[in-house]
């Protein structure tokens, strides 16, 4: 069955039968607001889009994975903001002749994703579009924790990331070369394994300054360096490249760097801490912060790909 | 300058630095998380998509004019809760080919709309598409009221509307026929007029559900008649047609009453109250509430199109 035959009013319909409320949805969906609690008196608040043909394709992922890979990119931005997801909105934006079954299924895929956190979906739009387009807003709570912004980091800090590098590029250059497998870099792009619970764990201790690896490590890096106004030397040792990684490397012609400094997709959380702070578990260095500015690999400049500009 | 030129990066670094905070901005754009005061423990949030040729044309309609339609369809689902809007999130797909200024000029009617009631764009997200799309969040802040849903109407309650009724219906029509005047109409539908204040105000009248009419006001009268499990009949001799609107529909061969009853886009706010309870200035009566189902014009069935669906 087409969206078209069950019209705009009826998919909603279907799709909101499916949905469970999480423990902050006050008022779900249905109405023309939802209700979602923020008890610490602030929300935090994120959008991301995903456009089809540049974010995701159908046949290289199903409609389930698609809603994985939406909800991920938003919760992990509440996350680095070092609070706890409580709610997703969701505006979709389907050509009539879509399946009905395949936006349910991007609804599952979306309501698995926030459960994970215990959030859940409280609201959206529909609308008929040429283009299937899926944007996300995530709601998050910081229970009292400052946020941790992009801003914060000083000369001395050392940097960690919590979370894969470089397993959903990998997934992707090995899909756009006509490839199912290896699998476990196939679906590490399908559906990313996210560390949310490691962004409220270092704003407790202590994080200066925090952000998730949404365009690659290096130019996510480089939004820290611009905003706190530092220099980020990273050290490519210390990045351990998995076997299979290496392998689909070798067979692809790839240099494995390049996925783990540049692509992005796994929504890893890279923090700065202050000197002397342990690393919480889960939390491996990777470089330091000192005076000046910009990012360095090995103190040298990266003459890679940095990451992923949507227009470029 | 197009966008393909400036990038992704590039244009949200033009665009933010158009935008201003608003007082409910704790920590505004430019992180992976906007920060939202929600001062009462609870955050009211909606969506809505606009797409181009289904919801905007950019020959009727100048990008500040989409702009205004896009916040004013989010910010008056936030007034239908009783709620006061405090913040946007603009998710936005465009044509890599499209003018900066066009995106520049968008952004700023987005923030003048916000700003008419106090609130402004907290963050967003931008994408290349081949269909220009413009998802929005809207957050709000209850002010300790309860939100007034869809489904508290009761049989006695009578109906009121603040806001107009069939204007943009009009300028809808008008535009579509080929013309550019009556004026009046056109700008009612390229700049909705919303009586956002009229929310919290009927709140706290204790209203008993209530509704912006961006879909037609039988079809969204019907929304509330199935959640509230009640009839509701309007009264057609309590809608005045104003000349222009009369003069435009007998030369345009059409009903004025079909835009009026069937219209959306004004997004007039729609609400019951408990007999006896007075109007707040700025409400008028349209009808009652029994006991039954669904919605009557002078308690006869409505053979017109009540409404619209984006699917159909």
């Amino acid at each position: 069955m087409s969206i078209a035959e069950t019209g705009e009013f009826g998919l909603i319909a279907r799709i909101v039968a499916r949905l469970e409320p999480g423990p902050a949805t006050l008022l779900g969906p249905g109405d023309d607001g939802a209700v979602v609690a923020a008890p610490d008196g602030r929300v935090v608040a994120s959008t991301d889009v995903l456009v089809e043909g540049r974010h995701f394709r159908r046949d290289w992922s199903s409609a389930a994975d698609v809603g994985h890979r939406a909800a991920a990119a938003n919760l992990a931005d509440i996350a680095a903001m070092g609070a706890v997801p409580t709610a997703l909105l969701v505006a979709l934006c389907v050509p009539p002749d879509l399946g009905v079954a395949w936006a349910e299924e991007l609804s599952d895929g979306l309501s698995a994703e926030a459960a994970q956190v215990g959030a859940s979906i409280v609201g959206g739009d529909m609308s008929a579009s040429p283009t299937l387009t899926i944007a996300v807003t995530a709601l998050g709570d910081l229970q009292g924790q400052t946020p941790v912004v992009r801003g914060g980091a000083q000369p001395g800090d050392v940097i960690a990331v919590a979370g894969r590098l470089g397993y959903a590029a990998a997934g992707y250059t090995v899909l756009s070369r006509g490839f199912r497998t290896p699998k476990m870099l196939v679906e590490a792009y399908r559906r990313p394994q996210v560390p949310y619970e490691q962004g409220p764990v270092a704003a407790r201790q202590g994080a200066t300054s925090m952000i998730d690896v949404s365009d690659g490590l290096l130019q996510d890096l480089g939004h820290i360096a611009t905003a706190s106004v530092v220099g980020i030397d990273v050290h490519s040792d210390a990045f351990p490249v998995p076997d299979q990684m290496r392998d689909a490397a070798a067979a692809l012609g790839v240099d494995p760097y390049q996925w783990i400094l540049a692509g992005g997709d796994d929504h890893a959380l890279a923090a700065t801490f202050p000197p002397g702070v342990p690393l919480p578990p889960g939390w491996s260095p990777i470089g330091a912060v000192h005076e000046g500015t910009g990012v360095t690999v090995d103190r040298k400049v990266w003459t890679g790909v940095k990451g992923w500009d949507h227009f470029r």
